[in-house]
C-alpha cells in the first residue's frame, strides 16, 4: 500500500486520518460517509504545458479550420492559427471576450453529438496524442502515488470520486481503464443532454455551472449527497473543495526534474493550506516514484 | 435469493437475463456496463392514495398556511384547505395553472434551506406519517420482492440506482437505511445548489429538467455515463427509461387484496410491454409476499 510514497509527514498524516475515521472511537465515520474526491489536472496527471483536454480542443478546432477556412477569421480559431497564446491567457482571468468564443466553439464542435461519437473522438486522441516533454501518451502521465492512494482508500471502504473543472464526459472515456473508477464516479463540467428518438443527444447548454471553485463542492454534493470526507487538489480552483473536506491534501509541484515546478494559480490554496493545516504533498520529497514508466 | 417471488415466468425471465449477461458467451456484459435503474413510486413502494412525497408537501403547506393565514387565498394553499382534489388533478395534465403555483410553493418552502435542515424535515415526516389504508409508515410499504431483486443484482456485480420523477433529495434521506443504496446512487428531480460561505444552499431553480418520461434516461445517462442494462418501472412516465434498457420489468398493480389494483397512467407502458416483450410482473401472481410486515 502507498508503495510510491516516501515515509514522510504527508504519508503519515493520510494514514493517521484514515485509521482514525475507520476505527471505533470519537473520530469514527460510518462507511456511508466515506467519500473521497480528487481534482484531475495537476492532481492526477500532468497539466503542463497545458491540460490534456485543452490539447484535445485545440486539435479539434485546428481540424475544423482546415475543413472550413472561413473560421480562421473568428476566435478562437484565429488565435490557434496565429499561435496567439495571449488570447488563451484570458481564460485565467475569465475574460468574457475569451470565454464566450470558447464556449461557442465547444458547443459548435459537439452540438447534437451522441455520447458514443464523442467517446470515439476522445479515444482516438488519447491513443495518438503525446505530451511534448515526455513523449508519451497523457494517460501514461497519471501519478502512480495517487492511484495507490485510491487503492488504499477503497481498501478502507471509501468511495473515490474525481471532480474536475474539465469535461465530465471527456474524463469518463478513460476513467475506468486509467483510474479504475466507474464512469458514474466522475463529476465535472458537462453539457446537458436530452433523450430524443431513443438516443441521448447533446444540447447547446450546460447542466449546472462549471465545476470550478465553489462549483466543485456544489457539484459534489449534487452528485453524491455529501461533502467530501477527504479531498485532494492542487490549484486555487480547488480551494473551496478542499475547505469543504474534513481532510485536505494539496499537491505542490516542486519537482522540475521529474515533473514540473510551479506555484502559479496555486498561491491562494498554498496560503490556505498553511492557515488551515492541510497536508501538503511535495512531489520532490513525498513521492519516491512519480509515473508508472 | 428472490425468496418472495413465485417460480413464474417473470422470475425466470429475470434470472435468465442476469445469467446471460454474466456468463461468457454472446450476451456477456462486462461488470462496468451492469447498471440497473428503478423508478420509486409504485415500483419500490406504494403510491396510493398518493405518492408519499406528495403527502409530505401537503403537510408542509398546511403547516405554513396555519402560520401565515394570508396564504389561504392563494394556490395551492387554498386547494389544500378546501380539499379541492380537482385542482391537484391538473398535475396529471401538466396544467400550467397548477404546475406553476406548485413549483412556486416548493421553492418558497425550501429556498435557502441547507441539506441538513431538509433532511431533518423529511426524517420527521418518515418517522411520524402513516399510510391511511395500512396504518404503517411509508417505508414499511417498500416491496420486499424488489429489495430482494436489488440483492440478487448486486450479487451479480450490478450497480443499482433509483431514478424517480420525485425529489432526489427527499429519497436520499432514507435511501441508505431503507433500500441499502448509497445517496450517490439516487437520481431524481432536484433543485440546484450553490456553495456559499462554506455551506451548500438551495437555489430557486432546478438542476436540469424533471426526471420524468424522456427526462429519466437523460438524467440516468448524465449521472452514470450509461443507459440502463436493466430497468424497472410501473407507469407511463417510465416508458422511455424502460425502452432505453436491454431488459425491462414493468410492475402491474393487479392485487386489490394485498396492495392496489389500477392501470390508470400505465396504459401506454402496458401497451409497450406487450409490443416489445417486456417482462410484466403481476403482483397478484408473481409475488408470494408483498411487504415485510
Amino acid at each position: 500500500m502507498l508503495a510510491s510514497w516516501n515515509d514522510s509527514v504527508a504519508k503519515r498524516a493520510v494514514i493517521a486520518f484514515v485509521q482514525r475515521v475507520t476505527s471505533e472511537g470519537p473520530g469514527f465515520v460510518p462507511a456511508a460517509g466515506r467519500i473521497a474526491t480528487f481534482d484531475n489536472d495537476g492532481t492526477l496527471w500532468v497539466e503542463r504545458p497545458m491540460p490534456p483536454q485543452f490539447d484535445f480542443l485545440l486539435r479539434t478546432w485546428a481540424a475544423e479550420t482546415k475543413n472550413e477556412p472561413s473560421l480562421a477569421n473568428r476566435q478562437p480559431y484565429k488565435a490557434i492559427i496565429e499561435g496567439d497564446t495571449a488570447f488563451f491567457a484570458g481564460i485565467l482571468t475569465q475574460d468574457p471576450n475569451v470565454v464566450s468564443p470558447l464556449e461557442h466553439a465547444v458547443a459548435r464542435s459537439w452540438k447534437g453529438t451522441t455520447p458514443d461519437e464523442f467517446e470515439d473522438q476522445v479515444r482516438k486522441f488519447i491513443a495518438t496524442a503525446t505530451q511534448p516533454r515526455f513523449g508519451v501518451s497523457y494517460t501514461d502521465l497519471v501519478y502512480r502515488p495517487m492511484l495507490e492512494l485510491f487503492d488504499y482508500l477503497k481498501a478502507n471502504d471509501f468511495r473515490v470520486f474525481v471532480c474536475s473543472g474539465g469535461g465530465r464526459d471527456f474524463m469518463r472515456v478513460f476513467a475506468e481503464e486509467t483510474w479504475g473508477i466507474y464512469k458514474e464516479d466522475v463529476i465535472g463540467s458537462a453539457a446537458d443532454y436530452e433523450y430524443v428518438d431513443g438516443r441521448i443527444v447533446r444540447q447547446d447548454r450546460m447542466l449546472g455551472g462549471l465545476a470550478l471553485g465553489p462549483g466543485k463542492p456544489a457539484h459534489i454534493d449534487a452528485h453524491t449527497g455529501r461533502l467530501p470526507l477527504l479531498a485532494g487538489g492542487n490549484a486555487d480552483v480547488d480551494t473551496e473543495m478542499l475547505e469543504s473536506a474534513k481532510f485536505a491534501l494539496l499537491i505542490n509541484h516542486d519537482d522540475e526534474h521529474r515533473e514540473y515546478a510551479y506555484t502559479a494559480r496555486a498561491e491562494k490554496s498554498l496560503a490556505r493550506a498553511a492557515e488551515l493545516g492541510w497536508t501538503v504533498v511535495n512531489i520532490s520529497t513525498d513521492w519516491s516514484t512519480v509515473f508508472w514508466f
